[in-house]
């Protein structure tokens, strides 16, 4: 099969535009070839593998189908070839371990999580279960369903990538240690203790590194590699009369407001506290100590991803006329990767319904995330957060923290970084190094000592709508710079030979 | 029949311990006695008459059953012999006036809602529409269902005294003029409008005074006579990106507060200036300007319904371990009937369920009431607040206000109160006197020029919940000190006599 049959056949099997050098170009060998064969013709079964993965949700904040959530992806591991898939229970929700020993002298570690976030199918305009295929213009045909992009898709994906291999007969050429957790939407309060199991730690300890699937190409193919991610916690704030002893146990008639002290209140002016008047600058005691300036290089990456960068297309997306201090686009990047934030998620009290209701609420709750950045920790954070409270006297205020996890750093020239950009740069995306994400994950679990794994992202395709209602995952790209399904597969394919190889 | 005979059937009918010395005592007439048997032989009828009508919630806030709640109210007051009742259309919700005239040299008026405030059956222990008859320890047996005591059993014992005066031919010994509307419960918005039709005011132009059917008897059997009442302002406080042009249009992901304005916190930077830092006085420009303080007559009253009033109990009935400032109950009180308030009802931003979500939310909302007292206006309090806000630069915050009303004064010499005073006495209940309820209610429509009508609540009986669950109307009573249905019916009997005969 020469350069022509291989770019024909995947032509033919619809749209597949992007696809590894190694596959693509002469240089391709037969087992590669045999490879992209089984994915084509594996293709009905990965889209279907997907859609019955969506149509089991697990959510950890309602204990919604969490064992079977479990037992489900262990079984998707064996299927995919893994040598063993075993369940591992913590205080919370079960996560799961599985090998593949392959003989080689390199090992990936592979991060899943078999959970989603909540949804509300009133807001969808499909049912977020089905993973119906629908049109989505500039990108192709998508599966929408909650989970669809975050992140089954794109680790369904990944898991075609093995399917494809041993249909062709053709070992990895790393050895894989996957590990899978189900808390993953609540702040992964338990995952350190899966990574901690004996047997868990030392095989990851053999990793040149982790990352978990992702789909993140922008509409011109582009993809960023993350040297980092911000920390978060995840808390509710919550003001009641039964912790102060003042105000109401439960919600009374407001019009006893005038002799009776109200929670909500104590909410609101102990919220005003943590924050700058614009709302913008964590106010909270000593929160900058251990905040770490941008370095040179990393002014350098932002400078060039705002050069590159289609500043109105994001605002656009956001639906946002202007940054913080109408900062011109690369101070606000700079300010988006270095700063700390402390958001407000969502605010409850008393009557939340259409209109209004006379009661003076015995309860108020705010819903905060704390963005963290190096070298702060999540430990820190929360200690401080407690210690401004008291020193106010706010010491009856809960801060009942669910979850979150500590900032994360992944050196440049690190391996896995390195196959990263070389598997990007093999598949004609254009890769640019994104010193921090925002967005937070559990990937200090594997960057922290005793791991020290550089651990990240990586994955062709596209995907979008995380957390938001019509999530979806491009199958067939009709975008001829985006990975559909088969490409993105190959994708995976070819950063298991990246690794291998690299020096 | 003698004041025995009386007492028996009384006694028979089941627990009617409360009856109007006009009847009970030996001066019975023979028209009083022959509408005391009829009340007693529609009991059952007026109780089902209830149970009718909670049968049908009309709800403003939700557009629930509104014009066949004004059709019902109408043909409820045409059943109980109001010569005509007309629906009455406003720029909301349709109002119903009707009149009786029984050829009296003086008029009644009376007020009533047809609606009733939002109910979530989950929090009910029986259906909130099944009016499901339940022992109430210390009271009897009580019908519970939304509006059972706010206030659709109290009118509805209304109507049974002029169905039993009429099943006795018996002619009302004063004029009747009723005005209802369905929009009580937001605030009458449109209320005014009913009043001021021309054939409407002039009737109500006629009446001595007005009052909405109550049933407030504690356990003792004590009763208030409000000589007035706070006024209101309810409004949401509405913080959004849309408005503001910073923050996002919708919600989005809350990694990006680092770069995007948060409407959430825009909401708590202008809340926190509304009040004193510990919420309990309102710190709005000007707000206490127009307030006037209590007279010494009014100081007189409060001190000695603190003497006679159960501290401990009503701590316990509202869970309050203690008032605002640790206040003396004197105080307490005080401060109750003095005091204007700035209350959040309800707070309402981005995600509000279980857990969290990471949304940096698009729009924030606060439900305020303001409690105002005299010589404060609705239409200043409206004002002061836009201003306030105004002045600090919070122009884009939305001030919705969905209605209110001014607070109401009636005169202690009234025909109204003496009547209302003679009518408790006759019943054995103890009246006291209360300067200023801290609730609202639209009385300020009559009380205010051009109407300058004496207005008020009267009646027998007991129930409570209102505006929460397992609300409940208490129709056959065990305690020796509190009326019954029959007897409160014998109550609105009493007091167009009363009012009929005071000089």
């Amino acid at each position: 099969m020469n350069r022509r049959d291989f770019l024909s056949a995947a032509m033919l099997a619809g749209g597949a535009m992007v696809l590894p050098r190694a596959v693509a170009s002469g240089d391709a060998d037969p087992a590669m070839a045999a490879i992209l064969r089984a994915a084509q013709q594996q293709r009905e079964a990965a889209i279907q593998r997907i859609r019955d993965w969506i149509a089991l949700p697990s959510i950890a904040a309602e204990n919604l189908n969490m064992p079977e959530g479990a037992q489900y992806m262990a079984e998707l591991a064996r299927a995919a070839g893994f040598d063993s898939a075993s369940i591992v229970p913590t205080d919370g929700h079960a996560g799961v371990f599985a090998t593949m020993d392959n003989g080689a002298e390199r090992t990936l570690g592979i991060y899943f999580m078999y959970d989603v976030k909540q949804y509300d199918p009133a807001e969808w305009s499909s049912p977020p279960l089905e993973g119906r295929m629908v049109d989505k213009p500039g990108y192709g045909r998508a599966i929408v369903g909650r989970g669809a992009v975050n992140q089954k898709g794109p680790e369904a994906t990944f898991l075609a990538a093995l399917h494809a291999m041993r249909a062709a007969g053709v070992k990895p050429p790393v050895n894989i240690v996957l590990v899978a957790e189900g808390e993953e939407e609540i702040g992964s309060p338990h995952f350190s203790q899966v990574v901690q199991r004996p047997e868990v730690f030392a095989a990851l300890k053999k990793a040149e590194g982790i990352f978990i699937p992702a789909s993140w190409q922008n509409i011109n193919g582009g993809v960023n590699v993350n040297l980092g991610s911000k920390g978060v916690v995840e808390l509710e704030l919550v003001a009641s009369g039964e912790r102060w002893g003042r105000g109401p146990k439960g919600d009374i008639h407001s019009s006893y407001k005038a002799m009776v002290d109200s929670p909500s209140w104590r909410l609101v002016q102990a919220l005003h506290t943590l924050v700058s008047e614009d709302g913008n600058t964590p106010a909270i005691d000593g929160w900058f100590e251990n905040v770490r300036p941008l370095s040179a290089r990393e002014k350098a990456l932002i400078a060039e991803a705002a050069r590159a960068g289609n500043e109105a297309a994001q605002r656009e997306q956001l639906g946002v006329a202007r940054w913080i201090d109408d900062l011109p686009y690369r101070e606000a990047l700079e300010r988006l990767a270095s700063q700390p934030t402390v958001n407000i998620e969502g605010l409850v009290a008393g009557y939340t319904g259409p209109g209004g209701k006379t009661v003076l609420p015995g309860r108020a709750v705010a819903k905060l995330d704390l963005r963290l950045v190096p070298d702060q920790t999540r430990a820190e954070a929360e200690a401080k957060l407690r210690a401004h409270l008291d020193k106010r006297g706010f010491t009856d205020i809960e801060t009942n923290v669910s979850g979150g996890y500590d900032p994360t750093e992944t050196a440049e020239d690190s391996r896995l970084i390195r196959a990263q950009l070389a598997a990007y740069q093999a598949a004609g995306a254009t890769a640019k190094l994104n010193p921090r994400l925002a967005g937070s994950w559990p990937g200090a679990v594997f960057t922290a000592p005793p791991l020290s794994l550089p651990a990240g992202h990586f994955g062709l395709g596209h995907g979008s709508g995380a957390h938001a209602p019509d999530e979806y995952y491009v199958v067939d790209s009709t975008n001829p710079k985006v990975a559909g399904i088969t490409e993105a597969t190959m994708g995976y394919v070819d950063i298991l030979y990246q690794l291998a190889r690299i020096s």
